[in-house]
């Protein structure tokens, strides 16, 4: 199963270590972390994979080599269209925040009917609010 | 001025009728009609434009030849992806109804910092709500 | 009807005066050329359809605008993957010179099974080598 | 080490059993093989990287699984301009037969300077021509 944490790369300090604790639920899951690659959510969220032995993957936006917890790296030099590939390819959708960019990737994410859980993010019908880390992760993987 | 129309493809007879008045006054500017060049809002838009004596592009997901208003057709093959790449090209967006696509569509210009304007559209701190295609047409054409 | 001019930014005297001959006769033929908008072969061929009253289409690497020649930008954003739109675009596809992006959209032209006539290019199994300008832009536009 | 292996989806014996061995050498390398996650050629390279309990990564053209042997699959949905993402992600690529798809793979990762080797692939300048996938992977992956 690959689950996507989205976020924006400028994050506060609680959003940073929200997404840390979901990389470290996913991977706890044997689930696979996919992400946008570069820094803030999606960083902390590979920091927490890692930490908790599982997987990363970052689908960059540029031609580099994204954060340094990324055990994949897919160098799309897709600017802004890598999100749509970020959303695409997970079975589930966790977001973090309210940068316009993690709009973006809700938007692709519930058009293709994927589900998408969310914590202090955009309000958007079809996105399931969660209240902490543990919940997004239990409902994101299921039983 | 490339000026982009922005909707879904199945769209209300208002939504149609708003889209096919803003292409008019969008050709009447001599500026080009930017879409995605399929069917509902799309396709109406066009209509509206080459009625006005206008240009239309049409920016498909596919590798068709979209709506049969097109003066242009970019056949992309990018599916989902090439919302970004519509926005991208326009100067000016403008937003008609309520779909996913649409508001994927209206992140990624207000992450570009592409002037919005909207008509019974996403309310998304950053969109330029509007009454009338008139309105919307004027201000995002400009003075 | 749409034809690209493909070939490098970076070119000779000789590419440069076949492209800006290229664009005129595509112009002169009401057929609407189609590039990747930047400089070199793309912008002489520009040159050249403006100057036979002809439109031109410029689909870039970028989000910038183009050569000073094109009518339609269409901002991409998308590096060496826009190459694959240009020819998707085109329902038949003219190549100049010997550069690795030309031969890249030779290549995806012919998986398409869109025609290819070169100038002085690749000299690839499936294109159709032509001595001058005219001979391309003939067999390219058809009877 | 990220080494791709490309080759068409329609593929002889020979390049299938070819293209195992080179994911089977990849895989004890301890490199990742990236490919497009397809038939033919690809598949065959994965089953090799799995069975020599290596990683393996499909970035493929449509929204759905690819071949039964990824470990990863980005789900680009971009057609053509999936080859584009391929050969950018690999730090070395390895190239076998000759379809137009390979073509455009080889041309791009020359395009961006990425070392391109070849077993009985096109003949284009800048390609390694190598006579097995012992050699190949030797020279892709160095010393």
């Amino acid at each position: 199963m690959q689950v996507a944490v989205i976020g924006a790369s400028d994050c506060t300090p609680e959003e940073s270590e929200s997404a840390r604790m979901l990389g470290w639920l996913i991977a706890k899951k044997g689930a696979t972390l996919v992400c946008g690659g570069l820094g803030g959510v999606m960083e902390a969220a590979c920091m927490g994979a890692r930490e908790g032995g599982g997987r990363t993957v970052g689908i960059v936006p540029d031609r580099g080599n994204g954060n340094p917890y990324l055990d994949i790296v897919v160098r799309t030099g897709l600017g802004h269209a890598r999100n749509v590939l970020v959303v695409q390819s997970a079975d589930a959708v966790i977001a973090i925040g309210g940068s316009y960019g993690t709009l973006s990737e809700i938007a692709i994410a519930l058009k293709m009917k994927h589900p998408v859980y969310g914590l202090k993010t955009w309000a958007i019908d079809g996105v399931v609010p969660c209240s902490t880390p543990e919940e997004a992760v239990e409902r994101a993987t299921g039983p």
